[in-house]
């Protein structure tokens, strides 16, 4: 197996390293050929200095499989990608005649100035990549070993020509390296970290991986290897640290729950204390979540517990706001006070104060409760500061609520949280 | 007069060659670097790789008189940054006890775990440059000729470390007068376009700006130039946004409807529509906040507005839940079931389904109301895609129950929207 090929983006434009412009082409560029099983080993910005682009184009070159040059083919006397490419290439630039015709054809009517025929221009042996979009074309040829690949620097002109006729060539100077095969996953609640470890302990020969981090959730992609390899891989993952949390594809685990509800045509209620919405928020993130998404009461306050959900103020007294016999009423006040199937509530200590040595920041109570079912509560102790705890016992909510409403059991997979 | 200095950007992180993260702190770093009179010769992306770490580190150092280094100081096996500097250094890593002490204080109660250690360390003969909102200093020492600096990469730990602390570093060593005051700022509801093009409307010599994007607001930070200068820089932006747009200071929008509910010893529910909970959630971030938010209703579904709130669902029938009339019977509800004072109601289109002719996607109803106060309704028209105009409407919706609480009008700044 041939080692992945690395790739090198260089961005031209003093208005990028000034910081005028933010986007330097990396964030698209950087995920499609990353998604093609290639390595990106280098992103550079370079502004607008002879000097200064020789030295970067020489060097990427010398070290890359495959060089992407982004902008510098204006019609300006600052715009100098072609000539540079040229000489780091030590051919002369060449004139193309037929894209010199071809673009005074679309351009009839609007004057080309004398300084576009340099648009028509590319280092001799290199090839033209047409542009529909504009007056500059791209150019591609090999500068020993290395495919350099230069297109304009607006993205409504990049982008189209990057994915009609950049990927093709990739694909075929990389061949059979390229494996465009991935399988997809989420973690929920796995700190990075520990997801690391755990795939470091999946040794696969020619399997990679890489992962993204988000707010509720990490996804990650496996390529590489066959599909065998790859499905082995996401098993040992699911039993290393539990089916609930390693899911097959790109999913939320707000969604996870709406689809249980959905399939079930039941209707959910939240009732959140210390996560003060997160739930509500995340579920409504989705578009038509009233279907199976009743509403919901944020209870922060221990007032607000009593009024809106009926809880009885001596059970708050007597076992305090975070504990089963508060979180449970809070539960059932909010299945008895809507119309909903099935409840869920969360009532923790999220920090940094609260805390004491019985119930220590990142103590959740959590429960779930519905017409057909048996009410049940659990309690975590989640790590992390207050927005990390927020976040987890929201997202472990949700997962319970699924479970249920699945009629899977509570949760041994949890038990270590 | 000398040459002006050249400075070199490394950011690392796989995440940003593979296009994740998008934004590497070049827009942020280059702006400053650049009005402080140097010149940014190249500002790389590097994956988290040590050989390429090593070669881009030892490359850059050697041809820049200033390296500046965002990211890779974290505490995994991942975080590369300190491990590579001191080996182009050619210097071990030493333990600052005092910087541990201070650690160890800082989080109390919390446990720091032993990986947090390698935070701590820094190359022999460099300097720790203190991280006032997180676990990682930053260092700066000299190899060679070149002054190299490292900082963490979240944005909110890094920004204010390189205004507070590089900029004089920079300057002692660069020998330039550079205005170390900066005047900071934040846009509530401004497209970062907008925001933009109010600035490069603004022209006063020697003003140079940076923004940073957030899911509630723009912070922006203003400097160079007299402390006057700044002044009429933020008096016109305000001018041409809206004050209530525009504050001074770096402040969220939660933030500034607690300060003003606490200052006047006020309470406030919630009621919540197409927001789904992210008033309730954003004002849950703020630790404490129970002594001012008494709770909300989600109340997604007309049945929750119904049963809850005791929306009349003649009123829904006849008007739409989007409507003056349903939202000010839903702050009316939520102000009547909870025992809060003054109460917030949201309810409007967010899209990307359920849009009419006369009510577009975007169209939201915002409702205020309290026990010393008229009720008041205004609509709103919001760009944008769904999570957009969902976070458009919280935000609003916080500003308005802010200026009512204390005492001002309905808003002719918001006209526009």
């Amino acid at each position: 197996v041939s080692e992945r090929k690395r790739a090198g983006i260089l961005c031209v434009g003093t208005e990028l390293t000034e910081g005028i412009i933010r986007d330097g082409h990396v964030g698209f560029l950087g995920s499609h050929l990353t998604s093609m099983g290639l390595t990106v080993s280098r992103a550079v910005f370079v502004p607008d200095d002879p000097r200064l682009l020789h030295s970067t184009f020489a060097e990427e070159t010398a070290r890359s499989d495959i060089v992407i040059i982004a902008g510098g083919l204006g019609p300006t006397s600052d715009d100098l990608t072609r000539e540079i490419a040229a000489e780091v290439a030590g051919e002369p630039l060449v004139f193309h005649d037929d894209e010199w015709l071809l673009l005074q054809k679309r351009f009839a009517g609007r004057k080309l100035s004398e300084t576009n025929r340099k648009q028509a221009m590319a280092p001799r042996g290199f090839s033209l990549i047409r542009n529909p979009n504009g007056t500059a074309p791209g150019f591609h040829g090999m500068i020993g070993e290395t495919l350099v690949i230069a297109l304009p620097g607006p993205p409504h002109e990049l982008q189209p020509m990057f994915l009609q006729s950049v990927i093709p060539l990739l694909e075929a100077f990389a061949g059979s390296s390229v494996s465009l095969e991935v399988l997809w996953g989420t973690a929920l609640m796995v700190a990075e970290s520990n997801l690391e470890e755990a795939f470091q302990r999946i040794r696969i020969a020619g399997l990679s991986w890489g992962t993204r981090v988000e707010e509720d959730r990490i996804v990650f992609s496996v390529r590489g290897g066959g599909a065998a390899d790859r499905e082995t891989f996401m098993k040992i993952c699911a039993d290393s640290l539990g089916a609930l949390r390693i899911r097959r594809g790109d999913v939320k685990p707000a969604k996870l729950l709406m689809d249980a509800l959905l399939s079930r045509e039941t209707t959910l209620v939240s009732a959140e204390s210390c996560t003060g919405g997160l739930v509500g928020k995340w579920l409504t993130d989705i578009p038509g979540s009233s279907r199976a998404y009743w509403g919901g009461y944020i209870t922060y306050s221990n007032p607000a517990k009593e009024h809106a959900l009926g809880v009885d103020a001596r059970l708050i007294s007597d076992h305090g706001a975070v504990s089963g016999e508060v979180v449970t009423a809070m539960a059932q006040g909010a299945l008895e006070k809507s119309g909903a199937d099935v409840s869920v509530a969360i009532s923790g200590i999220a920090g940094p104060d609260g805390g004491t040595p019985e119930k220590p920041v990142g103590t959740v109570w959590i429960a779930v409760c519905g017409l057909h079912m048996q009410s049940t509560a659990r309690v975590f102790s989640f790590p992390g500061g207050r927005d990390m705890v927020r976040r987890r016992a929201a997202v472990t909510a949700m997962l319970l609520a699924e479970a249920r409403i699945r009629g899977e059991e509570f949760l041994d997979t949890f038990a270590k949280w």
